[in-house]
C-alpha cells in the first residue's frame, strides 16, 4: 500500500496514479487508492475509502487478476465511511450512501443511488436512475436495468449450492431486474430469477420464479396478485 | 467543510461552533461537525462522525432546509464508526452502537440503545429506555414509544408506492410502536402499521395490519396467536 | 484510551502492550487497542479497529469483567473498517470482511471467513473453514462447527423473551449449527435450534425446530423437503 498524506483534505491519504478533478471536496480521513480517477465536483465524505483492491479468500468465486483503478464521475457523492472498489465505474451524479460498499467490476449508471449500508457485490451492472435503498444486499452477477427500485433490506442470492460442489461455479447467477421494476422491503430473490419490466414485488415476498412484466406478486413463495395499476407504470 | 485538527483527541477533527462538555473522551479519528453540542461525560468511539449534514439525492423525500447542530446529552456512548446527523437530539445516557447510523431530525429519549449497525432514518421519534438491537432498520417517520424492544434485523417500511407517483409523498408513513411493545427478530412491519401497547410480534412475522395491545402475533402474514402472558407485561 | 501515533502505518494509533508480528501491513487510520497480539503476515485494512473493549448498556446481558487482549493469528486479513473486540481469538488465515464486527470472547478457527458487514456477537464459537457471508447476523452464544456455510443476510436469535423478565437471562441460547450444515440467504433461526450435520436450510426459511442431519428444509415455518443429495455432502 503506497499511501501518502495529501494536503487536499484533512488527513487525506492518496496512492499512486490518482487523478482528482477540479472542485472535488474531501471530508476527514479519506483514503484514495492507486489508480483512482475522481470527476469534477464530486464530494467524498469522512472516512470513505476509494479504489480498494480486493483481498479474496481461497474459496471465493470472484474473478482474480489485475484491476484498473476506480473511476468516479462528476458531481457524485461518496458518503461517510463508504467503500468503493477498484475496477468499478460510476457515471455522473451517482450517490453512494454512508457505509455502503460497492465491489470490483461494478458499473453504475448516472443519477443512481446506492443507499446507506447497502452492498453491491462484484460483477454487477446497474443502470441509470436506479434507487437501491438502505441496507439492501445486491449479490454478485446481478443486472439491474434503468429506473429499478430496490427497497430497504432486500436480499438477492446467487448460489443454489451454497459453496458445495464445483459445478456451482458455472451455475451461479444473480437476479435480473428489468427496467422500472420495484422490489419491496426485505423481499428475497432466489438465484437467477428475472423480474419483468415494471413488475412490483411486495414487501417480504420470497421470489422463487420469474415475475412477469407489470404484475404484482406477494407472499412466501411469491404469487401473482394482480396487474400493476397503470398510473404506477414508468411511462404513465 | 470547516474541519480543523483538535488536540482533545487523537486525530480529532472539529468544525465551527462546537461545544464539548467536561469529561468527554474521544477515540481516534473522530469527526465533530459544525454546531454539535456534546454533553459531559460522553464517550465517542474511534472513527465516529457526529453532526454530519445530509447530502440528499434529487429523488429523496426527506425535508430540505437548514438544520441546527446535533445535540448529544450527558454520559452517552457514541460507538466506533457510528454516524449521527445534524438536527437530531439525544437525551442523556443514550448508547449508539458501532457502525449505527442516526439521521437528521431524530429525537431519542434517555437510556435508549440504538444497536450495532442499526439504522434510524430521518424524522423518527424514539422514547426512553427503547432498545433497538443490532442491524435493525427503522425507517423515516416512525414513532417508537417508551420501553419498546426492536429485535435484531427488524425491518420497517414507509412507502407503499416505492418511489412511483407523486401522491406517495403525502402518504408515506412509518410504523407506530406503542409503549412496551416488542418486535421479534427480522420481523417486517408494512407502512403505517400500529403495534399496540405491550404487544409481541414473533420473529420473522410480516405485519400487514395493526396489532392490538397485549396480543402475540406470528406468521406471514401475522395473525393473532394468543395474549401476552401477564408476567411479561411492562407493568408486571 | 491510551492511543499513540505509531510510524508502522499511515495514521496508525496503537495502545499499550501491543505485539505486532513481522510482515504485518497496515492501511490508513488503523487503531490497535491495548493488549492486541497480531500474528506475522496479517493485513489490516484502512480504518479497521482491533481490540476494542465493549461499552455495555445497563440492560445488556453480556458478561462483564476484564478481558484479555485480542489475539489475531498469522496471515489473517482484517478488512476495511472492520471492528474486532478484545477477548476474542482468531486462528491463522482468517478473513474478517469490510465493516464486519466480531465481539468479545469469540473464537474463530483457521481459514474461516466472516463476510462483509457480518456481525458475530459475544461468546460465540466458530470452527475452521466456516464461511459467514455478507451481512449475516450471528447472535451471542451460538456455536458454528467446522465447514458451516452461512449465506448472506441470515439472522439468528437467542432471546424468546425479548428483554422482558429476568428468567430470560438463564434461557438465552443461540443456534447450534453442526459440521457442514448450510443455511440459506436470509433464513431465520429461532433461539436455541440445532441444525444437524450437513443439513441444508433453504433461503428465507424460518426455522422453529431442530433440523435433522442431512435433510433439506424450506418454508415458513421450515419443514423437511428431502434429503441432501449425496454429492453435496461434505465428505462426498
Amino acid at each position: 500500500m503506497n499511501l501518502r498524506a495529501d494536503p487536499r483534505g484533512p488527513n487525506l491519504h492518496v496512492g499512486d496514479d490518482v487523478t482528482i478533478g477540479p472542485g472535488v471536496e474531501f471530508g476527514a480521513n479519506v483514503v484514495v487508492h492507486d489508480g483512482c480517477v475522481i470527476g469534477a465536483g464530486t464530494l467524498v465524505g469522512d472516512n470513505a475509502v476509494l479504489g480498494k483492491r480486493p483481498a479474496l479468500g481461497g474459496s471465493s468465486t470472484a474473478r482474480r487478476g489485475s484491476l484498473p483503478g476506480l473511476t468516479v464521475g462528476q458531481q457524485c457523492t461518496i458518503s461517510t465511511g463508504a467503500i468503493v472498489f477498484a475496477g468499478s465505474s460510476l457515471a455522473d451524479d451517482v450517490i453512494v450512501g454512508d457505509l455502503a460498499v460497492v465491489r470490483e467490476r461494478v458499473t453504475i449508471g448516472p443519477n443512481t443511488v446506492v443507499g446507506r449500508g447497502a452492498t453491491v457485490e462484484n460483477d454487477t451492472s446497474i443502470g441509470a436512475r436506479v434507487r437501491i435503498q438502505a441496507e439492501a444486499y445486491v449479490t454478485a452477477y446481478c443486472e439491474l436495468e434503468d429506473d429499478v427500485f430496490i427497497a430497504p433490506c432486500v436480499v438477492t442470492t446467487n448460489d443454489n449450492f451454497m459453496g458445495r460442489t464445483d459445478k456451482r461455479r458455472a451455475l451461479m447467477k444473480g437476479a435480473v431486474v428489468r427496467r422500472g421494476a420495484r422490489i419491496g422491503g426485505a423481499a428475497i430473490l432466489l438465484p437467477g430469477v428475472e423480474i419483468g419490466e415494471d413488475a412490483f414485488v411486495g414487501a417480504g415476498a420470497i421470489v422463487l420464479r420469474d415475475v412477469p412484466a407489470r404484475t404484482v406478486v406477494v407472499g412466501q413463495p411469491a404469487r401473482v396478485l394482480r396487474e400493476v395499476p397503470p398510473e404506477e407504470l414508468l411511462d404513465a
